[in-house]
């Protein structure tokens, strides 16, 4: 038997920080070294963070991530490392970097390059055409990079066909709702279909509106799944796969021929370390990890969304306008789970229009959580403007400006605070609101980061009832999830006074939005014609408001951001 | 002699408006046949407008595009058209329809898909394999399609080894400054290197960001340009091209192959028409259009921007806040030219900070354009918010926090005067300020429109200068030039206290943002290393607001939107 020992470092890198992901890969370097690892392994674009997107523009940022790859290298003896970096070679490469003690043995570049949904990568790299097998330890080993796993004729084909015994896959690869699982199964089919193992390095962490799970692993040929990286933090991960009793007999010097993916030419693999099994190893045990429900994933993908987009944009603390409402709750409860409730401060600003329950609400939610609450009365600041724009404004009756304008008044002071102590606030907005433009922009859209933004209404609620469940008491109050929703802006206000029922709302936004459903088609699964019509007319009529919203967590399979690109003058409707 | 008489219908069509823009090319195909044209030419996609982005997601938007075309081609007797759409087959592609009498003969595909700077063509298409020729009133012609005309070793060189006379390529080619004079000369060289008639018809109008400039031409094949559409406006140009004297001899039957591009096949030339040169046709005038100068060419992309913007989004009248500075005035110009003076409402809100000066000169510069002002000081509402805040603010020093309430405070008044009225804010940051951050998000950053977003400040005095000098008198007051730009957010303040001089400032600016000159090297240029270092800190400090700004009209190489995505978790300095 034959063993080779990988480490999976799933690390959490920071965009454009070339120095500080290098030295945090070194430093998983040498970790992995210190248990024996004979290969270790790093994400996609380790080196850059992920996606680097215009930096890639920079010639000078493409140069200083080689010094960093180069940085790695040098401090890479007795190992071999496998680290996604970029690459100049005949035009810019998503690539990895094939290092063995000491030195750059080969360098493989990504073959299948996404260009949907959320990624752009044929505006930065070129593609790959070629896919060797490399001979590590004595065992033959095929690299790729994300995408290029996704295509059951892709490089693990070849690379399976020419001898491979295992499979490094690198990846960044983004969440949403669900993906760990699919994820799980497409790579099972893999293992399975081509008799090798698989080892899945995920990347893991919050970049603007994406967030990498990790959950990295490893698969053997029957499709087992050997050990796993932790949801949604850093993780090394360290496992011997023991090779021999599955294909026996291939040996170092068999002479195979590795096909080269494009040419048609025939290489021969190259020898990467030629000891075989390290002695004196203590064994490792494996590690296999809960699968989390639905609502536990995309709980925790937004607390870690949100701290990422918090402390890698430099801040420390965070403002959340507590309302006394389901969504800024949702809001504070996750701030506080992401970056400790004594860095979330909240601020009440109750008007003419505020509920008692409300501000009270909001008062027990705060304390509930452990964090401060600072309560400033818009009153004062309404009626002078109202007074202000009287001359103007005289004749005209009570509308969606004088509601709008409490709302910016919040949006204001709210800012200054932030501007005052350097804190920055997160808006509460939730998707269905960002959908159909129930929102104020400048108002409650002011703000650096929108934590629930891809979360639709419904899914709030189920979100906070779970929050509320892993406690002995519930966090959130329970008036504030059993009232009707409001904005407050006027007496007597409910959503539902200009909105459909959220669940029929919902409904709807997701097979228009992420299905892109047509109006006919929608009338076909029987919903009501004149609702359809307002829900698409609100959808189309508020893309102006979206695009100039701050960035949020995506967690569907189309969020607002990277994943939908509309044009703002858009005549379009399918009625 | 024989001639084919080419119309160019350079339109103005709006993205998603389906119907609308159908109707508008067959009444161009109705004026083009009463003119006895053989060939009408449209734009590129000016079935769907360009670019529909993600509309092309969906299935029922790409089927109603088909019906579309359709609904031209049964319009269409008795002349050939070539009109862009989308086609279906094995994917989404970027297609011409060749239509004649009423028959749809053939459908190119575009072949380079351009995806990158502001295009992302790959994310919707998929790339044509074969480029014939068609033999058109006896003329051999061949059909390609907007980037695929930049590439000399394109589709137009095996179309003209083929025996292509004449070459139509049909556009939806952005604005930037310079760029007629960059295409021109492009197009010249293709003529003459390949002896052909080039007919190059482009899109006019302003889509979101984007600006299409017209400037259709066609160029004979020794390269001089024998007609042209005007620049910025709709235009349908009629043109004999006598094709004989040059090219003798290539009669109908000649039997010639041509290549099928991708395959390798050879394929028989497709004819389309059998008749040899219509006759009584009266004889048609060339037109040729006076090269516009720099700025005159820049300051007409603007209004052209600034009118589709709002117009194509529904609105009929906008309102800009007015400070009496050099930004605000250009902006109401623009915008008076744009819609007319009784289309623009001018807001005055002066703060205890703004000079007596600014409010005269503001008040100069709207009766000089002809346009109303309304004048509502934010004094009241700054004191009333400062009380509000003290009990958080107190002990804090005046800083940041207080100059933001008061452009937040305008923000929300202009905001509720536009909600109230349905009037479209425009915004009045230059790129200098944008590049910067020197800006208030949420306050004078509210607005639907940035007309001058990727005008650098040096740029906006000569745009203001070339206006001024349009007039017998100047609409732009001379005071307004030059007194010293500030922002008016405390005492005694001027922009100079926190950024440099701006010649010095955009030149930085250029040489990062559209060079992606590092830092090293811009010290080797002679700059201040702790200018740039400033200089560059700024910028990539500011990515989030820029990302919460509103669309603006793009006029350089790289203008902040789809042109240049940056992360906003950025960790990179060059320095």
């Amino acid at each position: 038997m034959c063993t080779l020992r990988v480490a999976m470092a799933q690390v959490n890198v920071t965009v454009g920080d070339l120095k500080g992901n290098a030295e945090k890969i070194v430093q998983y370097v040498n970790e992995a070294r210190e248990f024996h690892s004979d290969v270790v392994v790093f994400p996609e674009l380790a080196i850059t963070g992920y996606p680097p997107e215009d930096l890639l523009m920079k010639s000078h940022f493409i140069q200083d991530n080689l010094d960093m790859m180069n940085y790695v290298r040098e401090r890479s003896n007795d190992i071999t490392v496998i680290v996604g970096f970029v690459d100049l070679l005949d035009g810019t490469r998503n690539a990895a970097a094939i290092i063995h003690d000491g030195n750059l043995v080969d360098v493989y570049h990504k073959i299948h390059l996404p260009n949907y949904g959320v990624f752009d990568e044929k505006r930065y790299f070129k593609s790959g055409k070629s896919c060797p097998v490399y001979v590590v330890n004595g065992i033959k080993v095929g690299i790729n990079i994300c995408e290029d796993i996704w295509y059951p004729d892709g490089p693990i084909l070849f690379q399976s066909k020419a001898g491979a015994e295992v499979i490094i896959n690198i990846n960044g690869s983004p969440y949403h709702q669900g993906k760990p699982r699919l994820r799980k199964q497409m790579l099972t089919e893999r293992a399975v279909d081509n008799e090798v193992f698989v080892v899945y390095v995920n990347l893991v962490g919050g970049q603007d509106e994406l967030i990498f799970d990790g959950n990295s692993m490893i698969l053997d040929p029957r499709g087992n799944v050997l050990s796993e990286g932790e949801y949604f933090h850093e993780d090394l991960v360290v496992t011997d796969l023991n090779i021999r009793p599955l294909r026996e007999s291939v040996t170092e010097d068999s002479g195979i021929v590795i096909p080269d993916l494009a040419r048609g030419n025939q290489t021969n693999a190259i020898h990467i370390s030629h000891y075989v099994c390290k002695p004196n190893k203590p064994s490792i045990p494996e590690k296999l990890i809960r699968e989390k429900d639905g609502l536990e994933e995309i709980y925790d993908a937004l607390v870690l969304g949100t701290h990422d987009y918090v402390t890698k944009t430099g801040f420390q603390g965070v403002l959340v306008a507590m309302s006394g409402g389901i969504d800024s709750s949702l809001v504070a409860v996750i701030a506080s789970d992401a970056l400790g409730p004594e860095n979330v401060l909240g601020v009440s600003m109750p008007s003419r229009f505020s509920s008692e329950g409300s501000i009270l609400d909001a008062q027990e939610l705060t304390k509930n959580i452990g964090m401060e609450l600072h309560t400033l009365s818009i009153e004062d600041i309404f009626s002078t403007s109202l007074e202000i724009l009287d001359p103007i404004f005289q004749g005209t009756e009570w509308g969606v400006a004088e509601e709008n304008i409490q709302a910016r008044i919040r949006g204001n002071l709210i800012m200054s605070i932030s501007n005052k102590f350097g804190l920055m606030v997160l808006t509460t907005g939730n998707k269905s609101e960002m959908s159909v433009g129930y929102a104020t922009i400048y108002g409650d859209m002011a703000g650096g980061f929108a934590v629930i933004k891809d979360v639709p209404k419904t899914l709030v609620y189920q979100l906070a009832k779970y929050r509320n469940s892993l406690g002995s008491t519930p966090v959130i109050p329970p008036a504030i999830l059993s009232k009707p929703p409001s904005a407050e802006l006027k007496a007597n206000q409910t959503d539902q006074d200009n909105l459909p029922e959220y669940d029929i709302l919902d409904s709807i936004l997701k097979a228009y939005i992420e299905e892109d459903v047509s109006y006919e088609e929608l009338i076909q699964r029987g919903f009501n014609p004149g609702t359809v019509k307002k829900v698409i007319a609100l959808v189309e009529a508020n893309e102006y408001k979206r695009r100039q919203s701050p960035p949020g967590i995506r967690i569907s399979q189309r969020n607002f951001g990277r994943d939908r690109r509309m044009p703002i003058a858009n005549a379009y409707r399918s009625f």
